[in-house]
């Protein structure tokens, strides 16, 4: 059976009963009639032989082994040396082959990164596929003034809410900064809870203080009912920027990442090198480096606790060569993360890095086809969690909640090709062309093949538009970033996760500083 | 060396001596420092298993054999016949497997495809891929008032003039119908001469009745020189809709075919089915027929001049299901064009496939994802000949003369994908790694290697924007579409190919019925 044949939609026979029958009512739309779903398996597009990987790999290790990591704090020096690191005079850890070798063997897979509703579970291991947001813009686009405007914490709750009504993003991590928040840990904790208030998909947020981490853990437990509760469902996972590249350690994200490794959290290990900047220009250096450093933060969070729940977050960016800006609509970006894709599965670890990061300021042709080549490439690669890959512009400076909207439909059709083409006796349709040719209509408008495959294997856009230049004039020639716009004022006029019960907000905000009125999700004054 | 070293910008010293550099410095750009080019090599993306690219081989066989075409010519049937065809009391043309595959294997492969200027002379083969207009849209697209006009003779010279300066565009085949041409000859006569005008890249177009390809080869032995000169280096092709799908041959096209395989034109062979209405809704099934279609018409070809060039031109469309409208922006036909690129592979014959095909009106965010979409995929897949990729809108319907310029763009990001990841000791950076972070300044920017790729291994978009928010407000936040209006302007008001010399024009002029003013291309009345 070709990975084709395994993505096609779920036979209704998997769950049978009546308390099966009634959850499958109460979703909005079944998995076993959707044409896509997130989870499918890429994989048929390899930007790199076999030998590439393996060269990469060694000359990651290489690295590793050789050069080694800075500015590690004295904790991680500790936990490391005792797997085997050794800590030079010249103040670098260096990682043996080894023990590297050893670690990835160790290290957890085929983990769940669980939703607050089971129905969002995600499973990032294979070569399976889904798409999410991230980054920490600081403006969220206008689209009617086209200005850039500082970005808040309702933007940021409303970005979750819409992210929560959109079929083809399987995951919500933070994409902006809230900068009403003055004080760093209002922040971090309004931005955790503004998101998992917004959404009952599984979280990523990120903290910038250990004790930040520790409030948020209080807030998380209280949410699950209880530590145990969490620590079975860890809903949320930290997006932790641990190196600072290049091949040096960020001391205060160290320390987040072990209270969080600690509290059961699961962590993206993120190193985001640009390449011509903090990483080599040369794309394959680029990934060489990525992956060393990522290396680096398993042996780091295994060496605290032996398989841990980590994302292998290789996230190499690009500049723009001309003038050292980033680029993150660039072919070189694309290629990049589809290669990192491939190291992940060469690892078997489950792999997140960034695509659909447009440069274009606003969502027009160029930000169009930015987005659509990234994120297709890192779903044909089989990249399993595509973090970045909608809402940003302007190489993720901006955000706009329209384009989620619009985005949704780029991660629809790039989910579609990500599902490939069935091969088999049926599909093959020797008999339906015999049938048609010979003493049939001579088409297939009508055909029974053409009927049973019109849910079960188009997808169709949301907003995008295929109306005929004379019906699409007859409609007012509609423009898409309208329809848009119309489109995210109603969702959000209307739709108000309520699943944190009142009663567990309100205990919340009696313990923290919530700084999200409760009028603006959606409840009413106590 | 993987594909991707093949990919590489050529050496400079594949051509030595004094007239080579003349022509070196004649060139607006030298491949050698190019980091893309036309006829890189793809193929790292493969949508079908080695398995299932047999499995459709057979399927495509088992219906020349069995179910064989309809209303074949009684020239074409004599030809086929002799080569080993039954001609059915069905009324049916049936092509016998080991025929098929005897004609398969003599095929003309690995032929030139000529410009009028030898710098643009294409090798498709392989998994080389080149870019390429084409279509018959009715109308071109009107930016200001959003109107589709109807398109004139001027529309299509003035395309084939922008095409000629654009660098990722590789060939140019008639895009444009010129509604202002009455008479069908008129049409097809100066259709070709417009194009041959425009441009000295490689030109496609198509003609409808035998006495107009007459006439169009009389017009091309003038600009060779002679018949000799022309049959030497055949720089136009007749993209020749043989069939009508499903099975049945087209009559006119069949006549047009036979005439310009006399006279030396190569052929693409175009099958043109459209999933769910004329081929079969399954993707794989659509790939069927359309495989079974072109081998029918590669045995036709093969039988009137063994060994005549021809473009496997598979190009099964897809419909939206809901309407039974043609949709050339959907993942659907990402894929269908994908898998049709591997199958030309697998016989080893140059593959034109269509991809680009917006459904959106306008050059939009949903056009630019659309064609980003499906535009890479064909050639991250090796497609030889990817047709359609620039210009078109309303799924075909609709053509801009600016969208040429914003895809010249999506193809240059599409073409940096194709040629992919270098891995050798030198961009695996090890090196380069170790001097920046042990004694190093700790960062890549001034790095001898970061300069050197800066030219050779990063595209920049040529009207794509990737300013920073803040620098794109003070420039007065350009909008794409303003910029491509004016550069189009720009371009039109300058730029006049006059490679066809003035006698020779006159000459042609005396002869035939041109109806493009020679005002209209940059010439003085005589």
């Amino acid at each position: 059976m070709s990975i084709a044949d395994d993505n096609k939609p779920r036979s209704s026979g998997r769950a049978g009963g009546r308390q099966a029958r009634k959850e499958l009512r109460a979703a909005p739309l079944s998995d076993d009639i959707k044409p896509i779903r997130g989870g499918m398996t890429g994989g048929r597009y390899k930007p790199l032989t076999d030998a590439d990987v393996l060269k990469i790999h060694n000359a990651a290790l290489q690295c590793l082994e050789e050069i080694g990591f800075g500015q590690a704090i004295p904790t991680c020096i500790e936990a490391c040396e005792k797997l085997g690191c050794t800590y030079g005079s010249d103040g670098r850890l260096r990682f043996p082959r080894a023990l590297v070798e050893d670690v990835v063997a160790k290290a957890a897979r085929n983990f769940t990164l669980f939703g607050q509703d089971p129905r969002h579970d995600l499973e990032p291991s294979g070569k399976r596929v889904y798409y999410a947001t991230a980054g920490a813009a600081v403006h969220i686009v206008n689209l009617k003034t086209r200005n850039y405007d500082l970005s808040t914490l309702k933007d940021l709750y409303d970005a979750g809410r819409i992210v929560d009504a959109m079929d083809n993003i399987h995951l919500f991590q933070r994409c902006m900064v809230a900068r009403d928040m003055e004080d760093p840990r209002d922040l971090d904790v309004n931005t955790m809870y503004a998101s998992v208030s917004a959404t009952t998909k599984h979280v990523g947020t990120s903290m910038v203080m250990p004790e930040h981490v520790t409030e948020c853990l209080e807030i998380l437990h209280a949410i699950a009912g209880s530590e145990e509760k969490w620590r079975a469902r860890p809903f949320v996972s930290q997006s932790n920027c641990f190196v600072v590249p290049p091949m040096k350690f960020a001391e205060d994200a160290s320390r987040c990442l072990e209270t969080a490794v600690y509290g059961g959290m699961p962590m993206l290990l993120l190193s985001a090198g640009q390449a011509g900047a903090t990483a080599p220009a040369a794309i394959a250096g680029a990934v060489v480096q990525a992956v060393a450093e990522v290396l680096a933060g398993l042996v780091y969070v295994n060496a605290l606790v032996p398989g841990h729940p980590c994302i292998f977050g290789t996230w190499p960016f690009v500049s723009d060569l001309r003038s050292g800006a980033m680029s993150g609509g660039s072919g070189e970006q694309a290629l990049l993360t589809a290669a990192c894709a491939q190291m992940a599965h060469f690892y078997d670890l489950p792999g997140g890095s960034a695509a659909g990061m447009a440069d274009s300021k606003e969502p027009d042709v160029q930000a169009g086809y930015e987005k659509g080549i990234t994120t297709v490439m890192a779903g044909l690669a089989g990249l399993n969690i595509v973090y970045e890959s909608a809402g940003m512009h302007a190489s993720l400076l901006g955000f706009s909640l329209e384009s989620l909207i619009i985005d949704n439909d780029i991660l629809g059709q790039s989910l579609r090709c990500v599902r490939g083409i069935e091969v088999n006796d049926e599909t093959l349709s020797v008999e339906t062309i015999r049938e048609v040719c010979i003493g049939g209509p001579g088409h297939y408008l009508g055909h029974r093949q053409t009927l049973a495959l019109m849910q079960r294997d188009y997808v169709y856009p949301v907003i995008g538009n295929r109306l005929s230049p004379k019906e699409w004039a007859e409609v007012g020639k509609p423009n898409i970033l309208d329809v848009a716009v119309r489109k995210k004022e109603d969702l959000l006029s209307a739709y108000f996760p309520k699943h944190i019960p009142e009663a567990v907000d309100d205990a919340i905000r009696a313990r923290h500083n919530i700084c999200l009125p409760k009028e603006a999700m959606g409840r009413g004054r106590s």
